[in-house]
């Protein structure tokens, strides 16, 4: 069965800074989409949206659309209507997967998702990232290289505020000494949900096969197992159950 | 240490419904409250509020001086100011334990932190609970008979729409056959939460020694270990470990 | 990709007890293997094997041509071979998946792979089980009916002495008012685990529909992700990671 | 209440080789007995017990008057009867706390409660390494700086064979570049086990101000809640609840 997969990108740095632009012509989303479907192939169709789009790009038909959401954003989080927030919250629960990227720790959807405050210690240095994998089993680390190595790439650390993971599968060191949960699963409702930190729109990570392949396993694991349904209340009556 | 605890209540079944006000005349917080008062004597300095105080008793000075937050709602959720909640869910990624009762489940602050629907099924027939222990080693659990039989109660049931919880303490069957996670823990920032469902207005659950007992271990339980702070944004700059 | 199932069976109650070769004539591992080929038709391929056969058809060849392996046992587990039990634990810890059933909880492998004892509350009165789904998006609960009635079985209750489950899939309640957390996964080393309690020489519980859609979903979810190779230890060189 | 604690250690690089007597004139026992006693004074009573003590000084008389057992070994896990383990892992699971320190990995008690390899990548050149926090709320965490940095140590990296911690407490990296889960916690039965990697025969690890605060705090959250007992099976008779 193929898997829809919308990459969202508020795309404001490629739109605004050229030096940007030099990095990600296509937009941090056309890069991961073109990674995605030269990985995955027929098993996957991919869309993208970005924040100037008509609702964001992010309608209820749109998302009832899309089996797993990729999320970059960074400096417009602000501008992302609680709308269309509360809506993808929603598929979020009822089984959509979401994929949130790098800065996207910060996001109104992730922050609202975790309930934490999802900060963490930052220093844009160009240091080196080593990303090590803690759960070869995992389907997402399946086939992906330890450590993955990115020459330079910006630095996020520990104390990462996030409820505990379910799984946690890859923890990166910077040159500088400091660590980081960079891959870790959450379930909320239905939804799985796949935090991933290795990516910045200042470095070409995007770019990196071994990024691209985590990405790949990502979509395919975060893919909806079952029925489409937001858990809700119920008030049933007393049974016979023979 | 003494635990300063603060029992939080509506308060709005036993203003306004005579046949509430008769099970529990002082309230449901004044009845918790002298059950924690009783049980963990001069360990434990107890107060009270309501959704009818100023700012529902709920001021950044009030908070500021609270260990552990006990919670209960259920008519009224909405009426909670969303600077209320706010200022509960500093507090608590800041290290402030937090109690969940019953059909708090649904509460503004409940549903924050943890980013589900926290929905479930639900049936008011006066049916026998049984709270059977699921983690005996756990300090909420010390001294808890399995099960608790509670005679007549409502029938909280499966799917319950939370995240996957730290530790698995209670789950209860009903006399209709459904089960549901009774006692669970979660992480979220600095704090520590627990949900514990037995308790409802129309029944006497809070006078059972049992359930007292409970709440008791659960306010030792989720006082803050170590200093209280929110977990914030740092952008160090690279050090020399030597 | 086919997935090579193996549903390995003692076998020893349908060789030996007339009633309960009645119920299962093609003994519990012919039914189990029957109830997957249905239902996942040409994406397994099953084999059998049990304890009588040289080595309880567990060597290392037949272990290495298997990605799934199912486990039933209940009056021998002492008479599986130390060596056979080694064999399947390093499998296991390379990627093998693994799903024990029923009275399995007590076998060599599941304590050897769990650490606790993995005793419980047991009482055969043929009562009524409600298997409810507590994790409606997990894989294994695609398609289940929530609850699964089976009519008449063994109560199996809580404490079950095991380690926190990384997904909590099923909790059963008994007509008597007991519960049991019946359907749970672990991961160790590589390999994933589920342990499924429903399932008794003397109910003919692995007859019923959903009981058989949850074993056949369990398969595909156990189902190695990736390579297959026993963590072990390694001495590397201080490296330049430019 | 005072906490019972017994520190055990092989004993053997500090009788056998005299660099290492000199880093630990006492034993590594006595260095970690020395540092409880100091900084939990009143609060806990300190034992000592070594390989070569009758019974290992592991006695079920020794054992029950323990409520926590902190456990160094490395060349000589071997050494260590099968006895004396199942003798310790029958009153982990009663409810005795076991914190198991650096090398402690391969003893024979953490991999029978672990149930996987717990192998992992090492390497010894004396590297710095540096301890960060990830869960500033843990008991565990308590007054802990953050990172703890240790100028030299032997390095331990990813991956760590070992099943999903309950809390995930510090991760360490080193000069070289590698990461690894240094502070995990898990329930085992009744009791709670705390692996702690910092801490070296070759280095003065023992004597660090941080790592004796950290050991310190364990041995307060890893003591016994509540009763002491094995889980173990029961059948039950049916019961009215009423």
């Amino acid at each position: 069965m193929t898997i829809r997969a919308l990459v969202w990108n508020e795309n404001v740095h490629e739109t605004t800074q050229e030096e940007i632009r030099e990095i990600y012509p296509d937009g941090i989303h056309g890069t991961i989409a073109a990674g995605l479907r030269d990985l995955l192939g027929d098993d996957v169709e991919v869309r993208t949206a970005t924040l100037a789009d008509p609702e964001h790009g992010l309608t209820e038909e749109a998302l009832r659309a899309t089996d797993v959401l990729l999320w970059w954003g960074h400096i417009a989080h602000d501008r992302v209507s609680d709308d269309a927030v509360r809506r993808v919250q929603e598929q979020v629960l009822a089984g959509m997967g979401l994929i949130v990227l790098h800065s996207g720790h910060f996001s109104k959807i992730f922050t609202r998702l975790l309930g934490t405050t999802c900060s963490l210690a930052w220093r844009n240095d160009g240091e080196r990232e080593l990303v090590w994998t803690t759960a070869p089993g995992h389907p997402i680390a399946e086939g992906v290289e330890s450590p993955i190595v990115i020459d330079r790439q910006e630095m996020y650390g520990e104390h990462f505020d996030i409820p505990n993971p379910d799984d946690q599968v890859f923890i990166s060191s910077f040159a500088g000494g400091e660590v980081f949960r960079s891959g870790v699963t959450f379930t909320r409702g239905r939804g799985h949900i796949f935090y991933f930190s290795p990516g910045d729109q200042e470095y070409p990570v995007y770019f990196h096969p071994q990024v691209r392949r985590v990405l790949a396993n990502a979509v395919r694991w975060a893919a909806p197992a079952g029925e489409r349904r937001l858990p809700e209340v119920s008030n049933p009556q007393r049974r016979d159950w023979r």
